[in-house]
């Protein structure tokens, strides 16, 4: 029986703000992408989300983000490797105490947002976050990009690599992501992502934008949590999964 | 031969400001409070104190406090027990990680500021904290006030607690500090509190602000480390222990 | 033709996190209470919230609040009395760029959350409230509950003061608001709502949770901008008092 | 006589952490640039150092930054366009607030840190600073690097702009600062330096790092206030320049 790793994004709430539905995704995934207070995520919400992901048997991994609450982490911060490392590993371990309460622990890493596009290509960002998984916890694998240099710089390192395709996210012919600012580089219907990550999963490929077919092989798909409609997404891919016989597992 | 553990509180600098002097007072306590980012203590700081701290063969507690950079943790917030609870998990799973990065760990807890002063008397924010610790490391001792809700609640708990006294603190009659806001609440004089300090350990007294002596037997003693003359202090308290045979050494 | 102003709380998103609807609400009130980013609002969400309640014809109040986002200012914060002072100078000023920008003004002042709550009672806090006001602009006019020291100090101070009642809360026999935390506190029925808000303007009384009925004369009605429902419950408002030839305006 | 001004960076402190020696550094210059709460500067502070200026007759420019306290505005963060434009009005809304409650108002404005050398060539956030500028107070001048695109567009829009030059900064042979990461970046001998501005104001030139002459012909020579021995270099060009008969004023 084929399986396969479905992650999202989740405990992205703060405070008084709620931003997607937890519940409803962690019926469906297999990686809880937890976010980890910087970018997005109080105490209280991330406890919450872990109970939850404990609950739903699903394994919990630190969403690690630049310091930015008011850009949701998603602008680009010039931040000193040094500093960069040292917020990363607070970040795990505050995350991890809240797992470790709620009856489990961080099983893997995978960056947030601006930081997971800079550290494709930014080599001095991937060393410092690689730096921090190495020195807190080296048996946590890290969840990335295909081809991106913090794989890259992770695998010397001597981490377990965890490559991932995006299920709405329209592929050049290259076989990287089409930039969200361009027209049609994120999908809406259910139905056609569903059937684009089964194609992805049986074939280890997807059409990209020129009618192309292009290898995007990985071991986890990410399923969006925060996009209005995720939730029918997340749905729609689980099904017909389950319809093709496929599991829906953690990686190991 | 008489021994005392001398605890203060360190890592309190945050990015590019700078509060006290860490490696001058490592080398005097035995027990260092150091912050965990959320009244105080960007992460890079917290590394650079926890490193210099194993260099020093200092142990290192999580100096938990309220959410609040702008009152460096100084005014009390009624924050819900819960939430209070989570706060406190991350705090220390957030310090602890960066403590096992530079080869300790985090091995007591210590409220800071407003927060120490409002589970003197505060039952649900006393028992937020402590439900805090018991659920994440059961095994933490907690420092506190003699006297306090919070070490009341935190033995009914379970948890091993340690009684504080404060060096530079005047004291009334009837055993507490008098409050800052009135005259003569802080001592300044480096012999005068390293005289009071020994009377203290070989004692277990102090002479209170109308001349009468008052018990304050306590297995700790607090040095403050961000006032201006705390290094000098924190000297000439260190030096006359020595000369009186008084070991410096962590509380068990 | 009898008037009424209608207030509620809008600019409350912060960076990825949307709260409220605030151009729906800005069709039905009077007087947009706009946050200041200090509990809410990053500058962006207020400059589009300003430009929208511009184009709605609703004139602009500060919603000033305690420094908190993860709190959303519902907490209590000890702060300093000058401290506060300063802080809320800082808000009302940001807030009148925006707005100038937008082609408008500040033009009153509400406190939010837990401040708005403190300064019912707390001294203090209260002419700390006041005295920011009457430095930055002793012509603004201060909207709070009737009977308050908040109001009893800012007239004392020479500010024009606006007293409010609330659509969907629950009042006591004493005509004193029921605590959130009792049952029914909130009210929650749109058409209810709105036949309370008639009865409010047009007899000056509301019916109080023992059956009884109590004074509320104000010059204000406060609706909730952000719970569920709150855009059903003010357009119910709205049309009922229109059908009743009473006109929404904001007070002078 | 010959007239100069002498700008300086202040109001950087924040709670209870404090940097520079802001009376001290105000007895000197004719400009303060007060920060604005974004990078440094909680309100009390910046009103306290508004009190300050004008009590010294200095003026108060807003010393715009990005919002980033950890990184104290020096790491570069790249910010949409319109959410950086929304920043910069907040932050001189806020400022003037301060400002007019001590009897003043901002007179010009000069960004920070990393947003200062980013709108040396960053169009589209040069574009962004002068779009706020423009919209909030057209008749602001603006603070920058000669030759930078921050003034090139600033210009464009039709804002008075103000160049400066860098007393204690070695520039290279082509007129522009040598890189803070280069060996030399930074001067620190106070008569070194006293002289230095001296030449820059006689003769509009300084040696560059290889001896040569360039030309430097500013309108304000900035004084860094934060470094150690900042006072002492800024009294020692303070009284170098008076013994010149060089009158330190504002620029108008």
């Amino acid at each position: 029986m084929t399986a396969i790793d479905l992650n999202a994004d989740l405990g992205e709430s703060y405070g008084a703000w709620t931003l997607g539905d937890d519940d409803a995704m962690l019926a469906v995934v297999s990686s809880a992408n937890v976010a980890c207070g910087f970018h997005a995520g109080d105490p209280a919400t991330l406890l919450r989300t872990c109970h939850s992901a404990v609950t739903g048997s699903v394994r919990i991994g630190a969403q690690v983000g630049y310091h930015d609450l008011a850009g949701f982490g998603r602008r680009f911060v010039d931040i000193e490797p040094a500093e960069l490392t040292a917020d990363v590993i607070y970040q795990m371990g505050a995350l991890h105490a809240l797992a470790q309460v709620a009856g489990s622990a961080i099983t893997y890493v995978k960056p947030h947002g601006a930081l997971y596009n800079a550290i494709v290509h930014h080599r001095e960002q991937a060393r410092a976050v690689v730096r921090a998984v190495t020195a807190y916890d080296a048996t946590l694998p890290v969840l990335g990009l295909p081809g991106s240099i913090f794989l890259e710089e992770a695998e010397r390192a001597g981490l377990r690599t965890v490559t991932e395709a995006f299920a709405d996210r329209a592929y050049t012919p290259q076989g990287t992501l089409v930039p969200r600012s361009e027209p049609g580089a994120v999908l809406s219907d259910p139905e056609a992502v569903a059937q684009r990550v089964l194609t992805m999963i049986t074939d280890g490929t997807v059409r990209a934008v020129d009618g192309t077919t292009v290898d995007v092989s990985a071991e986890s798909i990410c399923l969006h949590g925060d996009s209005p409609g995720a939730v029918a997404m997340a749905t729609a891919v689980s099904e017909l999964l389950r319809a093709n016989d496929i599991d829906i597992t953690a990686f190991v």
